[in-house]
């Protein structure tokens, strides 16, 4: 016996039974987001190193795995003085540089409105741990070339009809704007050059709370005043939950004087969605953050009531995906967690009814069971032929398990019209 | 303007259109393959190093891309004796190589006899050529566990199905037993050392005729006797078309005493194939060899009468896929070319009348544009929100493209009952 072998550290094979149901679960979503309006692209699982080392990537970018060179010599590996001189090639850690690169090559094939699909595996090399792999799937929509609160709009209506599809309604998606964080924390006193750094402690609010936000933000020597002033601003309600989404309602939530150009943005797409729902979906946060830096505009998150964690997020990031055009354009997107999504939902398979084992002796020709299962698979069953074997017990648990439903046994005389189908076990 | 942005050199990019139509192909290839008994799994797209490159993949392995290890210093570059030193993965070159894998790791969880489906991607670092691309998919079907016929009988069954959904109806198979080739060459006279090497030269028989292939032959002295033998051989038919698929048939076209077990096994085959389709549709080729040198048993090959190229083939290769096991399992194999298959066949889309664009003025109220596409989704429809443009062909071309079939003018005032659907163009 050889020793255990196991795929990849960190990360997963699937079998039928997972295979098949997460296959469920993301045509459910390719569909919703296909109703929507949104097409599906597909990009290489590689992109040339020098663009996932562009600085889109933020901290993904030191988490790539890199793709030799062919045909290194010994010399170039000794003339090296990086490792990544070796690399020419890396796997993808998200699908936003991908996108980035794909709209910079085909742009003029694309539409002035651009609403693409990417649903595909990422890689990150990180300390494999419980319920974070190596590789995984990411969902994302993103919408390319509109400037206005419509993109948001259909980002997050499409993103919420794939959650109901999936069975998770009543998921709330939270919602603010980067610019209100910034006018925000400028009005606060938070000098330009800390904001940032200031934001990410903010970012923590869930983990650390409100007095430990405050603790690490004065132990981290921001300004002090402008620290007083945020611990006095926690003091008001965190969120608009129950509240009509609406400017007014916005406003309370934040210092005088707030952007006032976002606040009119988010309060349409809010009011919208809501109002096309007809029920509270989308909540203002006034102190949402999300990690990633390239957000220029509104940022989300959904969440599901029940569960303390998001299913997703994404926002308006307006800088990014023309960067290797080297022009400006428009662009948000959700990102969906696929693997977080695939632990909570199911979609009901096929009918167990419609898919047969035939149970068959040695003695029955080939030929009878081709014809058989040719002519029940033409009839729209599934169909799988099985030597009989001495204990039945196993083979109807491993058939049940693979989703039949029914068995019929096969001799040497059987017609399609003879067959007799019992249910499994 | 930055300068073209390409994908990574030899891979591809699939827009909207493209992207749809090759799901489309994958979609009906993997129910026929499902209606047949099979299950799909997935393994991650990369292996560790070592399995890569243990001698399962042939001259593939030589095309593999290396992916780095992690955390790599400068000594670890300088002190590698080779670059394979600095990698301890590799993106895949095949499918079986991971299917091997795969049993080893879950064999205890798997039926006992396995039928697996894959349609993933696959690399290799080929010099780019026209329709030759380094990353492209595969679509595979194996039977593990099973050593009799009837493991051939389903493959075939299936991929010829899954030809026949795909409107390439009538293709052939061609049909032969790794057996019967040493079995043959041994009879005319080579001697089992050069088996090998002569069969490298009689897989050409396609591309340089039999005299060609005699030729080679003689140039690089193989036994003299063997080769005349062999050219006499040549001038029997080539292959049993239009003869009824049996084991007399088959017996013809083969030196006496050519293996019987084989000839057995084959003739059953082709028999129940051929009758269960009620046609020829598997037809016994003595010179078909298939290059990988993993096959141990029957081996096959699927083409089009209107191709000149074989769009697909397998054999039994017992002794690899319990490699890793240290034990040896039968199995068998069938793989389409997809990529092949796809510049080939087309599967008709959903109804273009059923994706509508909805055109609006930037001063249709938002909600009012979520609520209508909300309530025609709902209703099945396929909706696209569009700002209405200046100029509407352009617009008109692209939804054309990508599936739409009819456009309806939105006002602050449209319900989903006064909107007017036209046809688009």
């Amino acid at each position: 016996m050889a020793s255990p072998v196991n795929p990849p550290r960190g990360m997963r094979d699937f079998l039928p039974a997972d295979k098949a149901r997460r296959e469920r679960i993301l045509s459910v979503i390719r569909a919703t987001y296909r109703a929507h309006g949104f097409d599906e692209i597909e990009t290489p699982v590689v992109e040339d190193s020098s663009r996932l080392h562009a600085g889109l990537g933020g901290d993904n970018e030191k988490l790539a795995y890199a793709v030799m060179k062919r045909g290194l010599t010994l010399d170039d590996l000794h003339a090296a003085t990086d490792p990544l001189d070796l690399a020419d090639l890396g796997l993808r850690f998200d699908l936003t540089v991908p996108l980035a690169r794909f709209y910079a090559t085909h742009r003029a094939e694309l539409p002035t409105v651009f609403r693409a699909i990417q649903i595909a595996p990422v890689w990150r090399a990180e300390r494999p741990q419980k319920g974070r792999y190596r590789q995984f799937i990411q969902c994302d929509i993103d919408i390319i070339g509109e400037a206005g609160p419509i993109a948001e709009l259909e980002l997050i209506t499409a993103t919420t009809a794939a959650l109901d599809a999936l069975g998770l309604s009543g998921c709330t998606v939270r919602i603010n704007d980067r610019r209100l964080l910034t006018s925000s924390l400028t009005i606060l006193g938070f000098a330009p050059a800390e904001q940032d750094a200031a934001l990410i402690t903010i970012d923590k609010l869930d983990k650390l709370g409100q007095e430990g936000v405050i603790a690490e933000l004065r132990e981290r020597a921001f300004t002090p005043a402008a620290v007083d002033a945020l611990e006095e601003f926690f003091r008001r309600p965190m969120t608009m939950e129950h509240l009509p989404f609406a400017e007014a309602a916005i406003r309370t939530f934040l210092p005088e004087g707030a952007d006032p150009v976002a606040i009119a943005e988010l309060a349409a797409i809010g009011e919208a969605v809501n109002e096309a729902a007809a029920g509270e979906v989308v909540v203002f946060d006034p102190w949402l953050v999300r990690g990633m830096g390239y957000y220029t505009g509104t940022i989300f998150e959904v969440a599901h009531p029940e569960l303390g964690y998001s299913i997703g997020g994404g926002g308006r990031y307006d800088g990014m995906i023309g960067r290797f055009l080297g022009t400006d354009i428009p662009a948000a997107g959700f990102s969906l967690g696929f693997e977080r999504l695939v632990d909570l939902v199911d979609v009901p398979g096929p009918d167990a009814a419609d898919a047969v084992a035939l149970l068959h002796d040695a003695d029955v020709p080939l030929t009878r069971l081709a014809s058989l299962q040719s002519a029940l698979v033409a009839q729209g069953l599934r169909v799988r032929l099985e030597r009989k074997p001495r204990n039945l017990a196993p083979l109807f648990a491993q058939l049940a398990a693979s989703g039949f439903g029914r068995v019929a046994t096969v001799t040497a005389e059987s017609t399609v019209e003879s067959l007799e189908f019992r249910p499994l076990g």
